[in-house]
């Protein structure tokens, strides 16, 4: 047997799975603060639901096959089109006390895992989590300049200093065919001239980038940048670029992208305005905005630029060890009444392991205290408090050691 | 195309996800101050790795195809042979540092959704969310009791006034074979006759429960409840069962199975120790004990038994409505500093909408208070507060506003 997880899939070890869920709780609080709600789809779809959404290379990507029942379904490949077959399926539904099952705007935030059976060597990986946020049933500039002050809000909370919001509009493409806009989508990465000579080779104008780049702003992002930097957006962080342009041709207005200045990789995450989209599963067109975070480049990202509190390398707080099988039952007590007052503890669980196993193990964890409880800290009814950083320790009695620990 | 999601797979919209959040947080914070460390596994592993550890049924309904690169493939089915794939694959594996990537004992939980191909006419789901604690890596009775604790305080923390922790050993049932164990777990669904009717038919003796019954605690069980009660386990909910059997044949030591007064349609949760099973994948075998949380269940008890916070109808706090086009920015520039404060806010998003809409609205995602800013209030440097539950309203100073959404 084989031992090991396919290509792509990742175990997440609990020192990397604390990071990341420390990631998506920050998330979390930024878009329910501004109103998001959670949302949660299946992994699994109906085969026809999710085929023909994500171009040629979505439908190779997918991930499909014929359950036990003989229905062709595929996996979760991303959030939007999940939440446009949740919005067409109950958007028009009322409960049985006559309310709408969706209000509208139905403002939801999802974050789950998705999957792709991408090259890997590209540094890509077949499972990975996505974050969105997205505003369905509001045509309003404020929806957009909201999605903006939102992600703005995210990254300013991760702790990131120097990145950048770049907004665009669709409509500044006027009537250029999807191909011509993916080719202009690898400017950031190929460079200008690059680009003018793959317009040139597919039959386009060489003249693309600069008459784009020579436009003005059109009004509608006027508007939503004066909204946005009205919701606390700082001047210098979104910035207009009319050469850009994101892969997905579902775009009907703004479009945006976010770098994070040191960090080369590419941008860590985008969105914009899809007005037409969820119109292909329901019956109405319904407007939409949205966001999604590329949450793996956020966490990288955080990770060199030493954005997680040091608190986050462990959770546990300290090790109640056992002096010998006798005093067993009082460490027992004492990790019961640390757990009381909301201290994280383990316990050790063994009898009669050595002290110095047991401390080693605490380093090994990164647990930061150890309290150890001998006939000679019994008699005197207090414990000793090891700090495992400085290695100093103390006697202390109990109630030292939980204001010591609460800290 | 049928909008729709499959059969036994379920869209969570925000009421009912907020629901499973609180659940997931509580079960988090009980589940870390007894530091067991979180972990994740992937969606997907290699067939081999999954079959066979299940019985026939678990083969026949995993789902499992082959991947566009011609590998056979399953998803995930439970949780535990996940965690034993992870600690054959890293238990004896060290850092460049020289340090062990998992110490011993591994105390993790994993709270992820499994999947199962199951007859959904007995009212269950193809997709489901498990929630397991497990140990790994100590043979301790103490181990045993510590999940013991755990289950108790993660029940007593989501508010459950009356439950049973049923606790028996597997030694008791000697050499009986797993067909007859299975048959004995129908005890508690089926009653005693039609059970010895069934041993009887299938060649086994029919006094077996009877022989059962009349068995004292062993030794081993003893140890457990003692300790499990030092952990602050009230004498009352732990039962010693000596017919308690559960299902799957993996167990070698301590089972336990948690059921809820006045919720009949079954157990909780269950586990036990299983110190052969990690041996299937490693080189050498790991000790194991641990529980799993039947997550849906415990869902629909708490819902049945009201203990969920009355908060938790809706995350928003306030509605910041829009009076005019005019005056939107002076509501926008009110939302943002209700964020300042911590205040989660959902901002009306299209001007020159009526108020009464706007007030549906609040009503209709059952948001508690609205905020209007009209020409009047402006003047006055006030904005009205609208208590939609008692629907009166009042003039009140921003900070006055901002004291109320605290509380």
């Amino acid at each position: 047997m084989i031992i090991q997880t396919l290509k792509g899939f990742r175990d997440f070890l609990p020192q990397e799975a604390r990071k990341r869920q420390y990631v998506i709780n920050t998330l979390k609080s930024v878009f329910e603060s501004y109103g998001f709600e959670p949302l949660e789809t299946p992994a699994l779809e109906y085969e026809e639901i999710l085929t023909g959404k994500y171009g040629e290379e979505g439908d190779k990507l997918m991930y499909r096959f014929t359950d036990n029942g003989g229905r062709r379904v595929a996996m979760r490949y991303d959030q939007t089109v999940p939440l446009a077959r949740v919005v067409a399926q109950y958007g028009s539904v009322n409960s049985p006390q006559g309310q709408p099952i969706l209000p509208l705007p139905f403002k939801r935030y999802q974050i789950q895992n998705v999957w792709r059976a991408d090259n890997t060597q590209k540094g890509r990986f077949r499972e990975f989590l996505q974050c969105d946020i997205d505003t369905v049933g509001s045509e309003s500039p404020t929806a957009d300049a909201e999605i903006v002050a939102s992600v703005n809000a995210s990254f300013e909370k991760l702790g990131f200093k120097d990145f950048m919001i770049q907004i665009n509009d669709r409509s500044l493409f006027g009537d250029l065919p999807p191909q011509a806009i993916l080719i202009i989508d690898k400017l950031e990465k190929q460079g200008k001239e690059q680009v003018e000579q793959e317009l040139v080779e597919k039959g386009f104008a060489k003249n693309l980038i600069d008459d784009l780049v020579s436009k003005e702003q059109p009004a509608s992002i006027v508007t939503i940048m004066h909204q946005a930097k009205s919701m606390g957006v700082a001047d210098e962080r979104l910035i207009f670029n009319p050469s850009l342009a994101r892969g997905l041709d579902y775009y009907t207005g703004m479009i945006i992208e976010v770098t994070i200045a040191n960090y080369p990789v590419g941008s860590v995450g985008g969105g914009g305005r899809y007005d037409k989209l969820i119109g292909m599963f329901a019956k109405q067109d319904y407007p939409a905005v949205g966001f999604a975070f590329g949450f793996d480049r956020v966490l990288e990202a955080m990770n060199e630029q030493n954005l997680f509190p040091p608190s986050l390398t462990n959770g546990t707080r300290v090790l109640v060890s056992i002096f010998n099988a006798e005093l067993e039952r009082d460490s027992i007590a004492v990790s019961s009444q640390l757990r009381a007052n909301d201290i994280n503890t383990e316990l050790w669980l063994d009898r009669d392991v050595k002290m110095e196993r047991q401390l080693k193990y605490a380093d090994q964890k990164g647990i930061p205290y150890v309290i150890v409880l001998g006939p000679e800290e019994k008699e005197k009814n207090v414990v000793t408090l090891k700090d495992m950083k400085t290695r100093k320790q103390k006697l202390v009695t109990l109630e030292e050691a939980i204001a010591t620990l609460s800290n």
